[in-house]
């Protein structure tokens, strides 16, 4: 498992040998981005059939690595529905969850650069590239797709504190792409829209509820706000598996609260003062009225929204 | 000088025997916070006629110390003002300038904590405390002065990046005073609202035009903007020589653009992929309109504005 804690500097893989340590990846966020931890879990999966290793345990823990991405409990519910521990069978079904997703990412990227205009400046946030995904990405996936179209003028990154997924990631994404860009701090979305320098804004999703309210990386309720109060398009772009058929409404989506030393300490040096208490969500859930459009493999949706 | 550079890990004092240092110490940002520049300037301008420096330099010098800041240009207009070289006469206006800074905190204080209702949930946003003033604060020193009265339930704090002045100074100055509070990432404010958990926001200002509009701390803009969404009152603080009579509205005021580092490294460690393209405004500017109130020594005043 590429290590993605350790870029933009490092490029270091773990091994990971048993479920164990895939669950642990996970939690601990060496792999993010739902639809890689749902690939991850199920490879996780293969790991504990070919290690005779108790499946059902296996099958718990790794369902508890991280509450809010639907797309693990899919990956996962998928791997169980096989009803066999066969290795053989449940690596081949692993895989092919991973090439539907490389599938799924080009057919959103096409899809949503549909709606990038010309000469678009594009905002984005955390990171949905190939480090989140098994293809091209989601968000980042339309942004690859538009830009090839020769629609792509200018991206910007936001930060996304705590962690810096948008510039650990998405930065080193556009880098090896040549994708012209600047990255932001979070703050500074709402001045870049006041110059009128953004032209559509695109996130990602961790889960999607029927009327569209969409749980995704802390900070992207409030670009959909300033994006709103802007005039600017705000799309989100998911593979359909980030649908839970279960959720009216994103009243019901559980958010996590997370350590604060993500907060605290960056690189493991510390800048609050020491016992600094934090707020510290992972997630927030932007109401599918903030939303234009959202862009799955099966096309663009518009609102009001009723999956 | 007090090395705000170094907080909250490390309380380290600078020895600045020149303007030249002085300067240094406000265009490297060992001293933030528009009152405590100018001040700062003030003695700078001492030190210059105790050493028989170039007046006329020292002065140009010190006023190109920091682009945004109407703070400097006043302190050291009043400084010439006084048409001598003397380092005694000098020295006793420096006093004096801040003397009155003191007292203008209590009165900005005093007349804030009026708007803040019982058992308030108040976000802030970077630093206008001691660190940044000479006295309790400007929108700090408002939370102050109403945490004194028993009407402050909690305070939200915002990171404040690239330079996480919340983070790092507001939050070690609330917990210096026991204010009960949580340090958030600049991202977490909308979320926050949208639970209900903000009452009020407060932030101070680095230049204010005739019609309201606010320069300040960027992400400033993007907390009013949220503000506003959620129909929570957003109130600028600041001394009134924070206005600057000479501009109509805010499109007249010059942005710094700051240095990439600030974004790309944190405490001297890389963050960002190599040769990371950034965008780096220290200031945005808030329309008057999204301002319920601006506080200052003289009371508060509310929009329309037209000072």
């Amino acid at each position: 498992m590429l290590d993605q804690r350790r870029l933009p500097l490092h490029v270091e893989y773990l091994e990971l040998t048993s479920w164990l340590d895939v669950a642990a990846g996970i939690r601990d966020m060496a792999v993010r981005g739902a639809p890689a931890i749902g690939i991850a879990a199920a490879y996780g999966l293969v790991l504990a059939a070919e290690q005779g290793a108790d499946f059902d345990q296996a099958v718990k823990g790794l369902s508890e690595s991280r509450p809010t991405a639907v797309n693990l409990f899919i990956a996962i519910n998928r791997m169980v529905k096989l009803g066999t521990t066969d290795p053989a069978r449940l690596l081949a079904e692993a895989r092919a969850i991973e090439a539907e997703e490389v599938e799924m990412n080009e057919a959103i990227g096409l899809a949503g650069a549909e709606l990038i205009p010309a000469n678009a400046r594009v905002l984005t946030v955390c990171n949905t590239g190939a480090l989140a995904t098994a293809g091209i990405g989601t968000a980042l996936g339309i942004i690859r797709v538009a830009h090839r179209q020769g629609k792509v003028a200018y991206v910007y990154s936001c930060e996304t504190r705590p962690r810096q997924q948008g510039l650990r990631l998405t930065a080193w994404e556009l880098m090896q792409d040549g994708i012209p860009f600047q990255s932001i701090a979070d703050g500074m979305a709402g001045a870049l829209m006041a110059q009128g320098k953004v032209d559509f804004v695109v996130a990602g999703a961790d889960r999607i509820a029927r009327n569209g309210d969409t749980a995704n990386k802390i900070g992207t309720y409030s670009l959909a706000v300033l994006a709103h109060h802007h005039g600017v398009p705000f799309a989100i772009a998911a593979p359909s598996s980030t649908f839970d058929a279960d959720l009216a409404d994103g009243s019901g989506i559980p958010i996590e609260e997370r350590e604060a030393s993500e907060i605290t300490h960056i690189e493991g040096v510390q800048v609050a003062p020491s016992e600094c208490p934090v707020w510290n969500p992972g997630f927030d859930v932007t109401p599918g009225t903030l939303i234009s459009a959202i862009v799955t493999e099966k096309g663009v949706h518009r609102p009001l929204y009723s999956f």
